[in-house]
């Protein structure tokens, strides 16, 4: 599908707004609404091994506005340019926690919404953690929770779990590797 | 985290775009961009009981200009303003696949990507199928297929269905359901 066209209409801290001007697979022309994002990692990390029968896994507890409270979710945050995904895990993981992790592996890859943005977010399982001290941005309210996996279950099965990478990252563990 | 004033930058078919003004939990003030979006449901659907060894499931082909091509993808789209979510499935349903649903049941909600939007999509499984005609808006091309569930987790597990909602559904019904 050709792009014809592109308006910016706002370019921002996190996200810019595009409005393209796009010809669709019948031939006929239209305009979509685009946020433009560069990308982003997340990381569930383990203090266990994750094949124990119940290990610890880190979740974090995180203001959003967008929540209107805190929400449940693992470490993420946006690539910088020219920054590989595992690089970006591995950094996000130890600002917001503090911990290092001898062995990152990617899970999958995820378009958050595709019907408006072409955000992907890269997911990883983070084993063999060592803590440090987490370099928090002045923005982020984040607490580090230490979670059984069976309560993790719980946690998504009672709704209380509802962001989308941190319940792709969690269903996809739980579905195939455990 | 009070909301102390607000702009609206954008006004769009899809979503609005405003700049929030916001006080943080430590008491220091932001601003925030925040993709207002009015909600969705998304509806994984089952031509077989799904407690068989291997149901057919319906995924549909659409075109994503986010994605730049053809992505894998659940039956989804936005509530009409005081729409139900199980009705706004339902009705998706059956507007891209012509299938009608006698049961719909929910799974859960997740939040597509909470760091810019207020996007939530409401989860559903639809069972007892019956064909009808798939009634399409303009700017939408779908193709439905028939995919046996272990089809399903092969494409999930290869990386090629990357959606998120589409990702969330199929993997809660494997943690979970089967």
């Amino acid at each position: 599908m050709p792009l014809l066209s592109t308006q910016r209409i706002h370019t921002g801290k996190v996200l810019n707004l595009d409005i393209d001007t796009v010809e669709f697979p019948d031939g006929t022309t239209g305009t979509l609404e685009m946020i433009r994002h560069p990308g982003a990692s997340a990381v569930l990390p383990f203090l266990d091994n994750p094949a124990e029968p119940d290990p610890r896994a880190l979740l974090i507890r995180q203001f959003r506005h967008a929540a209107a409270g805190d929400i449940w979710e693992i470490p993420a945050g946006r690539l910088d340019p020219g920054e590989a995904p595992v690089d970006c895990a591995r950094r996000e993981l130890a600002e917001e926690t503090g911990y290092a992790a001898s062995r990152i592996e990617p899970l999958n890859s995820i378009l958050t919404t595709p019907g408006f943005t072409d955000e992907v977010i890269h997911l990883f399982v983070a084993t063999g953690l060592a803590a440090g001290t987490a370099r928090r941005e002045a923005d982020e309210f984040v607490e580090t929770h230490e979670v059984r996996w069976s309560e993790v279950l719980r946690l998504v099965q009672a709704g209380e779990i509802r962001d989308g990478k941190t319940l792709a990252a969690i269903l996809y563990l739980q579905a195939f590797r455990r």
